[in-house]
């Protein structure tokens, strides 16, 4: 009899899957992070500096003071009765945190909500959009979510019925997407972003990819465009956002639009324009449109990916298909209540006036401003590298260097039985302890290798990160150069 | 050319899925609300009471104040070096916060942590595990998750490849089981719960249901056994677990046990076994078994729904397996951070001496004294009513009445294109404001027909929930008596 439960008799859709973000290389750090704890001093470095994923509070950035007060008030409403609590908790900490159980029924915040968030959660979200984007927003049009992957998860079941669904998205892709498609057996259908112009995206790449999958009978359901980019960091321009709306509509595609590095850009010519805006800058309305924006607590300064915090607004759809979405988010339930509140705070955080806005805005910039400077030193350090190149983070956390390896490496890593770049990562990892996922876990042209390496080190750390780089960079290149 | 996203044009296993526990009826108690809100004394009850749903506190159910003192001060871990902070929480709060941040690399609550959840929480779920069963339990078995549901998910995406895949489960059953399962497109293959005898489960059933499904070519992966029983609230006797274990091992299946009501039982002659404490208890080691256990922060005298806590505990599992299921959950990042912190608090609650005991231990008997109150109440009330029959809640959260409904209303039914279940729960609602679930949502026998009712509302709300439901039965009955 065949083994109960083995991998040959499990889902393949499942085996196909993969996620390099947590793949081998974090694995094999995990395992060396442990040996420091058991045998100090056995490896060539004390600490692993975990730069493969955008996180930003492990590696210490500490979480904004007001966002922090609400959800411990909430989380504990008997403290709103006490008097000391004025002197623990800002005033207006306190005015929000009532205010927001004021709209949660029974101000029950261990109770199941709406499937889609609590109401006055969802109202305050979609006020923060519309006073983002200059155009209304809905509360019915938002679903709040346990961060931004159960919404992908949510849109990929909705729309793939089987590997004849086709789904076009970046490559360099973040592999949530990857995953995800592979999970729900449909096909990715991939359209590269072009590294020379500072990963530009050229509609007349997205239009031949397209004909090119509609030529094998793909049915090309949608189109993902992940701006601020990941692993990528571009900045799409608005010009560039206008010409994909009017893609999507031309072509009868939904625009699945991953915004979740909507606060995070560093560079003073470039500005975030959400989706939904550029639609109704062009002249589009809901029926011009399917469009999903996903956004995230995970990003941005607040970096609260802890929370699993985050919403989908999901514009363009008939009721019919709405109802499908919410039964499926009504299956589970509803997303944390924590995360609601902090998915709430982000969209609406303290104005001009209130007690807590002088620190809230000290907090913010200074978190800002430290990752522009963070990404600019790193950039500039991997520029100064032997066959290294890398384009400038506009956005996003990270950046995405191309590695021009030398054969010698290359067959190393052959005769390792290893991509290139997962070859250098490894090496990497062990040398110093920096981890970085290789860019084959997002996709990248074939015969060119890079990494993806977030720039949240601590500002403190970032001249040793640099300098531990610097050093294996160097031995490596000594070890392999042709 | 067709419409973009239409309904003719979704993933034909999201349509197939039901979730009648927020489904119709629950959708049109959630229009009256308004209705009440906009237009009071437009309808014959001024208030909705949600019997529909295991969520108690929306009704009222008040948090366990040490759980909560944890939480906030994990959330604003500045609080811990307040003076003030002694007065407003507990000592062992205090000290419990400190002990888990100490756990939590970089004291981060606000990072994504481990995939399976932070190392320290899941020691402290394995701890309890092992205190509650007397077997060892390991904190690399532990996959914390966000509530329950999510698990299960897995678990069928894990072990679903196609429509032959068939998983046995309990009819009636918690309709995330039929909806996942259609979800992923396996089967469900039913074994029917005998009313008669309290809901018992008969191996021999479960043997023949096993059969038939494997003569028609259903490869049967896995039996879900939801104990104590949802809709149903039985108890499950010892000798019939040590029967269902040996089933399993016999058989080559898989067991998915729900066990997220563990700690409610209101009977003095049941008490909760947990399936790995039976297997090991006969002598089964990990070899001989494969077991799945979930548990959830939303049940319990917890009941805290809106925080997303669970775990599911997997033994007898191949690492290559294992490595399948950390992929899967490592796609999702990881569960929210209170949501664990919660898991590991009610695993490992206040004990003998610590300065919270004793009021833990209050509002933990009071909340579980008043369930089983309430339990038999509407029990007794149901029992009480024409053609009414209703078994014991030996533990759960809910009474699965049989409601023996006449010709007249089954005809009416019929009429309004109802299932009659269905019928006289929409009646109820319009006539009462009370919200269950008709029994067709959760399978029943052919041509019986059940309500679920939550055992929920506050105790000082049980008689008028009775004299309303009484009044409704009486005045149905009346019209359309044979």
């Amino acid at each position: 009899m065949a083994a109960t439960v083995a991998v040959e008799n499990l889902n393949p859709k499942v085996l196909k899957c993969e996620y390099a973000v947590r793949g081998e290389i974090v694995i094999h750090a995990q395992h060396l992070q442990q040996q420091l704890q058991t045998q100090p001093g056995s490896l060539p470095f004390d600490e692993i500096l975990y730069c493969n994923i955008g996180n930003p509070q492990s590696l210490g950035q500490q979480p904004v003071t007001f966002f922090r007060e609400v959800l411990a008030l909430c989380d504990h409403p008997c403290l709103l009765e006490k008097e000391e609590t004025k002197s623990l908790f800002s005033a207006d900490a306190i005015s929000r945190a009532k205010q927001i159980l004021s709209t949660i029924p029974g101000r029950a915040t261990g109770a199941y909500s709406h499937s889609q968030g609590i109401k006055g959660l969802r109202d305050a979200i979609a006020a923060g959009i519309a006073s983002r984007d200059g155009f209304p927003a809905n509360a019915d049009d938002i679903f709040v979510t346990d961060g931004a992957s159960p919404g992908v998860h949510m849109m990929m079941q909705l729309l793939i019925r089987n590997e004849k669904d086709g789904i076009l998205c970046p490559i360099p892709q973040y592999p949530l997407y990857s995953a995800s498609i592979a999970l729900h057996g449909g096909t990715l259908v991939p359209y590269y972003l072009d590294e020379k112009t500072g990963w530009g995206l050229e509609i007349s790449d997205l239009k031949k990819q397209l004909e090119d999958a509609r030529s094998k009978g793909i049915d090309v359901r949608a189109l993902v465009v992940i701006n601020p980019g990941n692993p990528t960091g571009q900045v799409l321009a608005e010009d560039n956002q206008c010409d994909i709306v009017r893609f999507c509509k031309n072509e009868g595609l939904i625009l699945l639009a991953d915004e979740v590095y909507q606060e995070n850009i560093y560079v003073d010519d470039k500005k975030f324009n959400s989706f939904k805006k550029i639609a109704r800058s062009v002249g589009y309305g809901e029926d011009d449109l399917p469009l999903v924006s996903f956004q995230s607590v995970s990003k941005g300064y607040y970096g609260e990916c802890g929370k699993r915090g985050g919403y989908m607004e999901i514009t363009g759809f008939s009721a019919p298909v709405r109802e499908q979405i919410y039964k499926i988010a009504s299956v589970n339930l509803c997303s944390n209540i924590t995360g609601q509140i902090l998915a709430s705070l982000v969209m609406n955080p303290p104005k001009v006036g209130d007690e807590s806005y002088a620190a809230y805005k000290a907090e913010k910039d200074g978190i800002l401003q430290s990752l522009a400077r963070r990404a600019k030193a790193l950039e500039d350090a991997f520029n100064n590298l032997e066959g290294i190149s890398c384009n400038k983070a506009e956005g996003a956390m990270y950046l995405f260097p191309q590695i021009h390896l030398p054969k010698k490496a290359i067959e190393a890593a052959k005769a390792a039985n290893k991509a290139p770049d997962a070859f250098y990562a490894l090496r990497l990892l062990e040398s110093t302890g920096i981890v970085v996922v290789p860019g084959s876990g997002f996709g990248q042209v074939p015969g060119t290798w890079h990494i993806r390496c977030t720039i949240l080190p601590q500002e403190d750390k970032i001249p040793a990160v640099i300098t531990r780089f610097k050093a294996f960079h160097e031995a490596f290149m000594a070890e392999y150069r042709d």
